[in-house]
């Protein structure tokens, strides 16, 4: 699967700042990266510049010119109709065409989700892809999914994602047997709603490489009490936006704790260094990158508002599930699932 | 309906600390209530320790004696069958018979809900009960709902806890058009599930004394917003929760970076005072109380890990929505979103 040199196809007219922001976070990206190429779909007038500027950037891709690009403001219907010569649509289809193992787009979220649906499927198994992020807590990462791809989720919706959350904690945070929770708004058997009584009836009863410990609440999050955290796309885009809020509020009230008096400002001064740290581990542009987890190729969403550093990562993220087989890993553990629903209809069978 | 003194219905038995807990919060209430009885239900061999601590609690109270307590284990439907007799049932009961005019408890969430709403029932035009708390964003105070009484909510529901939030911040917090947003996974009109979007859209059409502002998303309860954010009861309770684990990881983190050198040992002595202030801010016993709106009565939740200057707070919660007649409140508005529909209907007959 994994070919040599790793070739990444790019959206460089997706985010606020494209496609100056783009090239440069794929040249920041060229550092961690190696034996690297790029297709750069996009205006090569654009481009022109940028590229003269990072010419690490020029020697290591291949420009794909189109002028057509899918705005913010487009619709998902109407980006997937006729935005067929857009620089997101042409993108995706190399991965389609084998021509680029990945691909990352800063652009509109839906009309990438749509788009890449209906160009590369999904994997076997999989109804519908997630979006899933990882993120730091107490204990270290843990990835989040769904967060928004689908605002209604059935038992089956969630267990692909638990499935899907797994194989990514298992082969990209290389954890052994990663710990498995699902959302909900209690521990206890009882609470909750049917799909997600259901999801976690089908987990303690499968045989998947993983330690799926039931449910998980919201404080848990943060506290990082699981690898994974498997929930809908309604609640999980709002406990995420929930938590984003909730550092920008501390954060504020902290700055404005630090400057209320001579003697606070005195001692902001002594813990900058200390507070420095602070910020770059809760840094959002260190966990950008959101992985649509189950499609039929890696497509990797960049938060349109990042910058150079931030989309650099976003390219880090694409690379990683490449390099670590995803997809396949996925397949094998969802065949594993199946086939433990199959013994078990046996069992029912023969009772 | 406020009548003088103001009796409270105190559950003594509720809470991990309880009684000692309960009682201790009873007398700093004091201070702030002014003219205010104690009805306190729970075991009298047990409470009078305490009693002959806080001589003040004991001088405003009249203790109703009963053995017999929820447990924190107690199932729903076990509690409202079998434990009649009681300290929370009685409390409950009191208010029902007039003899208080709201009743505070520390002790099973699920339980209390579930005897409040059989005892008291809900206000006219009230199908559902919602727990709302009132906590600290970026601009002020918002108040949320629900926060986990109802797992599943369709449109109606949703526009209940839109009044009876708006009420709230009318009333209590003493807003005089307090603004008033959905939680959705976006602000525009088309994202979301059936239930927000159709309680947008009766929401948008009423005359109801708010601004009905649309959808809100997660990062806007940290931002503060809007004065009310409404929501179903898994989510809210998702939402909470996930802010709540954000706090005490970043407090976690924060606390690691004041202590990772010299330096930041020392800033840290400095900000002492400016983070004894920004803890008290964030100090979740001052947002203590969660409120059950829509019943025909007030009902207050007390945290049941709390000490005694959280509970103090639960119950001046209480005194707060019965001194601004909440409940009068939502019962006037109520009426004006019933005419409203029923206008809209007169209106769509005729043409």
């Amino acid at each position: 699967m994994v070919t040599e040199p790793l070739v990444l196809s790019i959206d460089t007219m997706g985010g606020d700042n494209a496609p100056g922001m783009v090239i440069e976070g794929v040249d920041m990206a060229i550092d961690s990266l190696g034996d690297v190429e790029f297709l750069l779909f996009g205006d090569e007038v654009l481009l022109g510049p940028f590229l003269d500027k990072f010419p690490r950037v020029r020697a290591a891709s291949n420009v794909r010119h189109t002028t057509d690009a899918v705005l913010d403001e487009d619709k998902v219907g109407q980006a997937l109709r006729t935005r067929r010569e857009s620089s997101m649509r042409k993108a995706i289809n190399a991965v389609y065409d084998g021509e680029a193992a990945g691909i990352i787009s800063a652009g509109n979220t839906g009309a990438l989700m749509a788009m890449a649906k209906f160009v590369l499927k999904t994997l076997p198994g999989i109804d519908r892809p997630a979006i899933a992020s990882c993120f730091p807590t107490e204990r270290g990462l843990t990835v989040m999914l769904d967060l928004g791809a689908n605002i209604d989720c059935d038992a089956e919706n969630l267990v692909q994602f638990a499935v899907m959350g797994e194989a990514y904690a298992r082969n990209v945070l290389g954890l052994e047997y990663p710990t498995v929770g699902i959302l909900n708004v209690g521990v206890e058997g009882l609470k909750g709603n049917d799909s997600v009584k259901r999801a976690a009836s089908i987990l303690q009863n499968s045989d998947l490489p993983m330690q799926f410990i039931g449910f998980v609440e919201g404080t848990d999050i943060g506290a990082g009490t699981v690898d994974v955290v498997v929930t809908d796309g309604f609640t999980g885009n709002i406990a995420l936006k929930t938590a984003e809020g909730t550092v920008n509020f501390f954060s504020a009230a902290l700055k404005q704790a630090m400057t209320s008096s001579l003697r606070a400002k005195l001692g902001a001064l002594l813990t900058r260094p200390a507070f420095a740290e602070l910020k770059m581990r809760m840094d959002p542009r260190c966990y950008n990158g959101a992985m649509f987890l189950g499609l039929n190729g890696i497509c990797i969403k960049s938060h349109g508002g990042t910058d150079a550093f931030g989309f650099a990562h976003a390219v880090q993220v694409a690379a990683d599930l490449i390099t670590n087989s995803i997809n396949e890993s996925i397949k094998e553990d969802y065949a594993r699932i199946s086939l433990s629903d199959e013994m078990e209809a046996a069992v029912v069978d023969a009772q």
